[in-house]
């Protein structure tokens, strides 16, 4: 199990890693924000020291523009992150896609496309893998224009899998009736696996995640999925929801760990 | 144009063909509860003589059961549905293909086969058009575990395209990257064509749509997409959305047919 630190968005990187000691959860995934506040020298010193690896960084990409400073604008912060998750030691970078400048996805998906094949040999250089992680549909208009497995599947198949691979969320992917195959499809390029819950109702469209075991993902199910196309990496628990984040979260991850061996 | 009376969920059926006359809109979707509140027979002649076309009735399916006796039940008011569309002169019957009763989605899949199965000969003798509308995947656990165009397809093509088609509302499926293929594939089938928009942020999951131009579909090229499929019937003007619900309409649809001529 690995920690996701956007599932307590009010905390310091350093209450998370305490956090994680003190269930000794031994992986941590962390958001480059919450980085910047310490610095990536000092967050990399407190991770050590601590005896944690990050499992990933989270987040590049935002690809698509509306001008070509904007384009320049991201293309430097996405470096930028290529150097962070290579001096913190991070297992994967996360790129989330974003959204389209305008009505127009093919384009906006043809500027992602454009962004990554400018991206990869950088990383390449700095040994750092790029997941992509295909956000749920209903995220479509404010966060990814990168949707379905298949199409991120698509993507990185454009370069080897040493340099580019997809992050399997099971929140952004439960529903879709092509999950078995496109995760077999992913074979070999699976580079992380993140685990929350769908809530029924769901109240909130991008922070409304639930507790595994609260809600109807077949989280087994997706995890036997994914380790038979060869994924024996850590599991991400990354659970955004505003009431876990406005709650103090004391106990939140011996919680989150035994909901984790119970139902994934 | 056609108007698909759950946009004005306060309102009796009386109320939407009046609206209907009103703006000069020739065709309305209309909804079972609705109906029911006249009767069958009443209705049919409050549209015919309003001079009114029913271009859809809403709905039938939800086939995933946890119980045989669920099973009968849903069954027993499927054929209903049947009946009432007949009566109702409508060109189609729209399926919404319910969510699963536990966590497991292919075996709820398999039942919306064999339900549909099981519907479509009564739908036959009954001289009625069964459209399956797959509904965004943020609705799969409430709702519908058909989710994409590509899954209806796969369903529909189980039988003849004189008795199963697919329903394509935009906002169920503007985010798809199959979009186009599938709605090439659905050529010859396309029973029904749904418009609103994805309003950024949008609020409510269920009933958080927009008026078309409010928000981000690219209706216009969806548009052109399904017309080069073959679909020249109605357009529905469907908009579900709590605002709309609680506003009193009086100048709703005129507002609407500009809007539709604006951006549809």
């Amino acid at each position: 199990m690995s920690f996701n630190q956007g599932t307590t968005e009010g905390w310091t990187l350093r209450q998370a890693v305490d956090a994680c000691v003190r269930a000794s959860i031994p992986w941590i995934g962390v958001w480059r924000h919450k980085v910047a506040e310490l610095g990536t020298a000092h967050a990399r010193a407190l991770i050590d020291d601590a005896g944690l690896r990050v499992s990933s960084l989270l987040r590049a990409g935002f690809f698509p523009y509306a001008t070509e400073d904007e384009r320049r604008v991201r293309r430097d912060d996405n470096r930028r992150a290529v150097e962070e998750a290579a001096e913190l030691g991070a297992e994967v970078l996360v790129l989330v896609c974003g959204p389209a400048a305008g009505r127009d996805l093919p384009a906006a998906r043809a500027m992602v496309d454009e962004g990554l094949a400018e991206l990869v040999p950088y990383a390449r250089e700095h040994g750092v893998k790029l997941g992509i992680e295909p956000l749920h549909p209903m995220m479509a208009a404010e966060r990814s224009v990168v949707v379905t497995l298949g199409q991120a599947n698509a993507m990185a198949k454009e370069h080897p899998p040493e340099d580019v691979g997809v992050i399997v969320d099971v929140y952004h992917v439960w529903w879709d009736p092509e999950l078995d195959r496109q995760v077999r499809r992913a074979a070999g390029r699976v580079l992380g696996f993140h685990v929350s819950d769908w809530l029924v109702p769901t109240r909130d469209v991008l922070a409304g995640r639930g507790v595994m075991g609260d809600g109807v993902i077949d989280l087994r199910s997706i995890r036997g999925t994914v380790e038979r196309a060869g994924y024996d990496g850590p599991i991400e628990v990354e659970i955004l929801n505003l009431k876990l984040w406005e709650g103090d979260g004391a106990d939140l991850l011996p919680h989150l760990a035994r909901r984790y061996l119970e139902h994934v």
